[in-house]
């Protein structure tokens, strides 16, 4: 019997909470949102990448017929806004900083005439010289972005543990390498958009398709100048989000804005374009040198990396990510003595933002490569060289990273069985390659407030069934459907007996919502926690109905029996009402949270930011076309240590999109720019992975059980997409012998690369 | 210094909750719920009082194009459902009881379209005889309504305490008399309506104009078959309920029904003809003899009633009504040896249900005019007869109320000096004269499930705004707002600092809503007891943040203060972020009940009702046109006992909406009905009194503390409506010596009194 089969209701697949509304088309995205009188939204955006506003004419726009409100900057308090600095405004404040940037807005009666509106507004732009890339950004006298950020650096971090010099020296083998990834949007089906209303009592309802509702609050509050309960988030289903509603944005805030002067319902929702403009914030591209030293037995001696950053033209989430590219990938392995620095650079370009794996894929398609290239050096299997430095229960991290649970090696065996290794590399096929590369990630992260938790209500009804009050939003992740499993696993009621709240900042506790993989470990703990109190409310009436202890009580399938003595039992339902309809009677109804046992880092980054990591491996193999450097992916095998599996179906679909969007990062994903501008904003000429890109995918998860997670389980939604590059260009090296290092591993790069090799006669 | 003015909050006036939403027209009504797809439901009535169905033919209506669903009584689990008696389905099974009876109902994509197809549903109807007389319904052989039901008796109610027949002997004057009331209609300015969705997952949601949001779930549950939890009920604002949208109507029903078949929302709003003939339950008609014997000192010695209630086709909450008319009024005098008959009577006719008062105005119409008659008999001032009978505290009824508080001789006493009582007498005008009277109401009854409770959850939010969630709902009469004073004072913030939810049967925990004066004084409870439990939390962290016990602490305007030191200090808002953001933080939530301290009446109908009693004394100075018989009311003065004003405007807006309500039903209110049909089912017709009929109104609220009541606070709604039409009609006596004993007090009744009377040369 494994761990799982214990369970009642975890581990077992069962229609997703919200399947239904979804699949029958009653879901209510933003789109689906109409209130009355709403008016619909439009952005005059900044077509110039760094430009001075000396005027702005709203006076012909105003007149046009239809238009009921024509906002700038002088409509709103100018007070920045951001989670780390506030360097950004809902409205450009005297200049704007890159394509794209919000300039202006209309709110008018349908979307012809807020666009007419648009060309009507008269613009006196003074154009600056602009930087784009982020070394020349930081050069002395590249122009200077926010003035007060000299050499246009956001962030530095240099952080060393141990001593790297030392153990450089003590290396038998020294390799260094620099790679440069890419920027990646999200490209969810849904773009991002609000409705907001605000009401003559001075408060603003917006209904976003958001990520994270409180935070979206605490947002809007800043930028709007109000109190955050005077702000009240709702959110609509959301097709899809990635980090890319997170909130980042600032379309929401424009929608508010112009429904205040308004005096209507305003609804703003991207275009495709605007999507790729200035809504999702893309990942962070990083330029990552990477030096590492190892002892010829294969074991990891010293690590120094140097990171480039690029910010864009404002912060949004980028000096966290920063951070993480620096320091998580550190957990993965055994290391000692290691040196990070990063750089974080602003340029006029497109602020970027969170992004599944957040700064990770960036560490880890240099670090992977990295270990890739040391075991060729040491004439190593890199499977074993993975296995001997792989990180274990009980290790700690140079940065003090505590890891409780960890199946890391586990996934390792697994991951060569599943792809054949052995098998395939004794028999080798011409331009086929074999490549792997280990993964970790956090569940949960705490970086704000000195708090990574979350909290629940649950009330149960009359009927026996129970219903979770929670603000931590669904993303399209499968996330109610586990929450349900775990309070009916814990209430010992049937899945279809538990319901889950829509995210609702009114109507629920303050949550931190989806990012950092942190739902199903943080969340469900909160959730956890609050059926546990339910529970105890619930045996303590029926162990009067019972004439038992309290203690002696067991529930399963909506019944509450003593143990032992079975046929002595009462229903969930009777149970509830008999609290509920007697002398002094109350409802059954408790809250619960939990917070992670984390610590904020100290000034030099030292602590351990989650409380508990998963880990992975994965390996593919490719073939390359040698004519055309095509490469195609024949099979791809995904081992993941996320703990105890709540919600099978929905852990199968965070792996394949995973690698699914980690193929995309790794072959095929790529804005072009010209002048901060780009020229491929839609998916006619930005390509994502589909169907037909997908190999077979091969997936087993770890035998695994966290202590301190919700049933054993932790975190999962990111792990998978973090190594997927770096893997693909190891396999590609397997296979025809050449190391492409920066993304994405185009037919064209790869092409090159062995037209360079042949040239060269190696 | 009044007791109330030791409050920071309470006893204040400040805007409405919702107000602003109200008066800029934003609050969303049920006629202002859009859902994507909606229908618009019509419903087909019975022509026929009595009648079987010997087939429904609905293939013409449903072919009709935009026609999405046609349902009958085949479409619906044919389960009766009913508070007391399930007595009655939500489309008619087998026969038809009332003219407007739900026989079927379509749902179409426009209401023209509806309302063809309703033409094109053939009932082949079978004619039964009728009855339309409760008296005559008794008889033997009357046409039965429900078969099982002998003589239409619904129940009889016997209750003799003491030795009526010893007491009459012991008594030194007899008098006896018989009153007969009227059916009221509520008259809301908004009908009834529902919005009904049913979605995929089998789940109903219904958005409703409803008082009583957990009730109407689980009376929707019952009728659909299905688990309370599977509906959701979504209160809408309510413009004006009364009782009358208690749920005692098949509205939502039919909606959900319509809504499942056409699989699309249904949206069925009463027009102001379907409200008279079957949508808000008139006041359940009575005649009530009344026998009282009195010692010659004034004191009252016996009584014996006999009522016979109408109880319309179903039984809705007329049991209950019948109960209180026959046994309540006796909490308001002192009396030792009392006996109430009462029968319910089945006719074919609308059913009755609850309206403010719920049936004590035809006990107050009875009893508050043989005061007077004694009085008159006896010569004595009617005022001190009252203060000599006046109920006290601690007086316990002979049905077993126990009376707390008790402010009714204070009433007395205000209300006499109100109306220059001995003035005017002093001073008589011809054909002006003065009646008085006293009431008793309670604040909630026990009559559901051994349950007269509510609750609530408050959460804090981090900018120290706090956020009721209370599923009891707003009905129009400021209840949210005299909640959220609740709140604020318990909690030491300001008023405008609390903000209340929509009432929702998914995010609330169960209440029981609006119905018997119960809001202010049982929700009020559970609110503070919620608050009290928040502010238990604040001080426990505010104790640590201000290094002190948390005993000494005190919360004032948003602060909490270190008792004796109040410069140390810290506001509610950095405690809250204070607990949430830091290592093992939490959301500020707790959760509140109250149950009252009442008693469910035995089989013999003792036990303590109600946690609270409210008393009053009105009275009326009115002049008659001996000409004419018309009757202005020149003055009218209340003096009332609700324990502390919680919310001052709103308090007396029940005031005086009570006395024009009561006016109303004392001299303009009446259905003219032939055949069991309304004539006159629309507001030219059926009058209401409005400002012109509205007296010079003059009102005082008690000194007073209701010791279990929030803050020392009780009921007030129904309690200014009960004793109206006596005290009119005493007045009437008194200047002209004519007693009209049958309601409404036309003119036409008065010129014949006064004829009759001339004639008897009298």
């Amino acid at each position: 019997m494994s761990k799982a089969e214990k369970y009642a209701v975890l581990g077992r697949n069962y229609d997703r909470f919200e399947g239904h509304d979804k699949v029958t088309g009653s879901a209510a995205y933003v789109a689906d949102v109409f209130l009355p009188g709403m008016l619909t939204g439009r952005i005059l955006r900044s077509p110039l990448p760094h430009a001075r506003i000396r005027n702005i004419d709203t006076s012909r726009a105003e007149k046009l017929r239809g238009v009921k409100a024509v906002v700038t900057a002088e409509d709103t308090i100018k007070k920045g806004w951001g989670v780390f600095f506030p360097d950004q405004y809902p409205l450009s404040v005297g200049k704007a900083r890159y394509v794209g940037e919000e300039v202006a807005a209309v709110a008018a009666v349908d979307r012809d005439t807020a666009e007419e509106a648009l060309e009507l507004i008269d613009v006196d732009w003074e154009e600056l010289p602009a930087v784009f890339d982020a070394e020349e950004a930081m050069q002395d006298g590249a122009p200077l972005i926010h003035e007060e950020k000299e050499n246009n650096i956001a962030l530095t971090i240099d952080v060393e543990r141990g001593d790297v010099d030392a153990a450089f020296k003590d290396s038998d083998l020294v390799v260094e390498e620099t790679f440069e990834s890419v920027p990646q949007w999200h490209s969810a089906i849904e773009t991002i958009g609000s409705v907001a209303e605000y009401s003559a009592n001075g408060k603003y309802t917006v209904y976003m398709n958001t990520q994270t509702l409180f935070m979206a609050r605490m947002r809007l509050a800043t930028a709007l100048g109000v109190r955050e309960a005077d702000v009240r988030v709702i959110q609509t289903a959301v097709g899809g989000g990635f980090g890319g509603k997170s909130c980042d944005d600032n379309n929401a805030m424009v929608a508010a804005i112009l429904a205040r002067k308004a005096r209507r319902p305003v609804k703003i929702i991207n275009t495709r374009e605007e999507e790729f403009l200035a809504g999702s914030r893309p990942r962070v591209n990083m330029k990552v040198w990477v030096r590492m030293g190892f002892k010829s037995d294969g074991r990891i001696r010293a690590k120094h990396m140097r990171i480039i950053a690029d910010n864009g033209a404002y912060s949004g989430k980028a000096p966290a990510i920063t951070g993480v590219a620096a320091l998580r990938h550190d957990t993965c392995y055994k290391y000692s003595d290691v040196r990070s620095e990063a750089y974080l650079v602003y340029t006029n370009k497109i602020p970027t933002g969170a992004f599944r794996g957040f700064g990770n894929p960036s560490a880890e398609f240099s670090v992977e490569q990295m270990m890739d290239i040391a075991a060729d050096e040491l004439g190593m299997d890199p499977f074993e060289m993975a296995r001997l430095n792989a990180a274990d229960e009980g290790y700690v991290s140079p940065h003090g990273n505590r890891v409780i649970s960890c199946e890391l090696k586990q996934c390792i065996d697994r991951t060569e069985r599943m792809i054949g290794w052995k098998e395939k590399r004794a028999a080798r096929k011409p331009n086929r390659g074999l490549g792997m590369g280990c993964t970790v990630h956090v569940s949960g992260k705490r970086h704000f407030g000195d708090y990574d938790g979350s909290s629940a209500t649950i009330k149960m009804n009359e009927d026996g069934k129970a219903f979770i009050l929670s603000g931590e939003g669904e993303t399209g992740q499968g996330h109610w459907t586990a929450m349900c499993q775990i309070a009916a696993e814990e209430l010992g009621i049937p899945f279809s007996d538990v319901a889950i709240s829509e995210a609702d900042t009114d109507l629920t506790t303050f949550c931190l919502g989806n990012y950092a993989s942190r739902l199903t470990y943080v969340a469900g703990n909160a959730v956890k926690n609050a059926a546990t109190a339910v529970k105890e409310i619930l045996f303590d009436t029926a162990s009067e109905m019972l004439e038992c202890d309290a203690s002696d009580l067991v529930s399963r399938d909506g019944f509450i029996f003593v143990k032992g003595a079975e046929q002595r039992s009462i229903s969930v339902a009777d149970v509830v009402r008999g609290r509920q309809f007697r002398r002094g009677g109350a409802p059954v109804v408790a809250s619960g949270s939990f917070d992670a046992d984390s610590v904020t880092q100290d000034a030099l980054r030292y602590g351990n930011e989650s409380g508990a990591y998963n880990f992975g491996c994965q390996a593919a193999e490719v073939e390359v076309d040698p004519d055309t450097g095509h490469v195609k992916v024949i099979q791809y095998a995904v081992a993941s240590d996320c703990g105890t599996v709540i919600y099978p179906i929905g852990a199968e679909g965070q792996v394949e999109g995973s690698i699914a969007q980690g193929l995309g990062y790794a072959l095929i994903e790529g804005i072009r720019m010209e002048e901060g501008r780009p020229i491929n904003p839609n998916f006619s000429d930005y390509r994502l992975a589909s169907m037909r890109d997908m190999p077979d995918l091969v997936h087993e998860f770890a035998d695994s059980y966290e202590p301190t997670g919700p049933f054993g389980a932790k975190g999962l939604g990111e792990l998978g997409m973090d190594p997927v590059a770096a893997i693909i260009s190891n396999a590609i090296y397997d296979a025809v012998g050449v190391r492409i290092t920066t993304l994405p591993i185009t037919a064209e790069k790869v092409l090159r690369a062995l037209q360079e090799k042949k040239r060269n006669g190696s």
